[in-house]
């Protein structure tokens, strides 16, 4: 059987999305990781797979698979390679798509300037929602941001400490470039006080609307633009009263654009997809 | 215009293959740097430009590009997929091809089990041609071999040192899964003895025709699959007479079947290329 592909990048992030619309997709775990596999394989960070949503009103619904095989919640990478997709396959043609995902129906915007917007969750402070083990620590408050200070290689650092639907430690940086994210990145991550383990983001600010961040990723180490850390990292500089909404990230492997009204509002993200090449492989 | 490829491995080793009978295919140094990146691009370790000869009796003529975006000498690998999609594209009939490379014209055969045989370079062994300063250095002699004593991170190490058209240092240990490829291997390659730096090979002996090998190959660090390491490897093991022709080669990222009729011969390389997908995309 003949299956058509496509490969895109969300600022560096990859993935090849299937029309399922059209073909049957059902791969197992082994053929999904064998696919994901950059020399045996065709190579992405994650594969997705478009269909039809059954409930009225609902555009669309996808499914996401990690290198490793198995299925995973939306990421805002894949959101944006998903309306790049179902536009340039003439699936739709509004550009405000909604979509049925794991947790439920999000809406994402094709904008004008061809970017993409997708809404995030409503960050989460409450230590133990993150989780962040807080007993016995004393937080410093710095405009409306409570910082927790942890020891990182000997060194005392501040940390805001926010979940974007994954849990976040953010601190601020003179220097993103010189950052010790390889040395500090997998101490935070690993730090006690972090049960499921933390992203760990390193911004630099260059003025209240524009920063540099990188991100540690739990279980992955850095990576070219992390959606969500890129979120937590402009909520958190929001509450600490260094960055004025919108904001916009340049992580290493693009920039994105972060909008966010304050607590209690989901954080807005636009950024762009591109498609690399179409392919077609046998099964 | 919209370009097509042909995603392929040798074992392991990965090439984009363009038809470049078809379609021009005149990429500058920087497009073949993207089109080799992993995520910003299609992904390989090379680019293999198929074109006709305009040599009487010899069938193609091809490029090979490397990921920082440089035109390089042919390679065992490159060569068997090469073959394959010559076939797979109908763009022959015969089985054995004769082929213009860089350094001259070589004959290339499809066996009828699908492996694809190319014939190498003679292995070249004086030290001065390989190039290896051998000055000071008193040989220890095992059957016809010649191996050279080094110090390797404070161990004397036993090496077999050959040319097959580029240089290699190859040691035997007992167990090739737990040897220190990745910290001797660096110190092998820059030892101030090889002036051109030098491929580094780890091979365990199964039986006489039988090794499980490692190579740390110069300027790309641990490789899945050296075909020249490979030949390297048995021909040191046969001249020390622990070898018997025909040697397999099991490799981590597949198998080789090594051929060898002793000192002034070339070396036969039979091994698998495995077609992934096809591919386009516009430039």
């Amino acid at each position: 059987m003949k299956i058509k592909f496509t490969k895109m990048h969300g600022a560096g992030n990859d993935f090849l999305v299937f029309d399922g619309i059209h073909q049957a997709i059902n791969f197992t775990p082994e053929q999904w990781k064998k696919l994901a596999d950059r020399r045996f394989g065709v190579g992405a960070d994650q594969m997705l797979v478009v269909e039809r949503s059954e409930i009225d009103g609902v555009d669309f619904r996808y499914r996401i698979y990690n290198s490793d095989g198995g299925e995973v919640e939306h990421c805002g990478n894949g959101a944006r390679a998903f309306v790049k997709f179902v536009h340039e396959k003439k699936l739709i043609k509004k550009t405000r798509i909604r979509v049925e995902i794991m947790k439920g129906i999000i809406e994402l915007n094709l904008e004008a300037n061809g970017l993409i917007t997708v809404a995030m969750d409503s960050p989460e402070f409450e230590p133990a929602n993150v989780p962040f083990d807080s007993s016995d620590l004393k937080p410093k408050t710095e405009g409306q941001a409570q910082l927790w200070p942890l020891e990182i290689n000997k060194k005392k650092t501040l940390f805001g400490v926010v979940s974007m639907g994954n849990p976040h430690a953010v601190q601020i940086v003179a220097d993103v470039d010189a950052a010790p994210v390889e040395i500090d990145g997998p101490v935070i991550e690993n730090h006690p006080r972090f049960p499921q383990r933390v992203n760990a983001g390193f911004m630099q600010i260059i003025d209240a609307h524009h920063i540099k961040l990188r991100v540690f990723e739990r279980g992955a180490g850095e990576t070219l633009a992390c959606g969500t850390g890129a979120c937590a990292a402009v909520v958190s500089g929001i509450l600490r009263e260094k960055l004025i909404s919108p904001v916009t990230v340049t992580a290493r492997g693009g920039e994105l654009l972060i909008r966010w009204d304050g607590v209690g509002h989901e954080v807005f993200l636009t950024g762009p997809a591109v498609t690399v090449f179409e392919g077609e492989f046998h099964i």
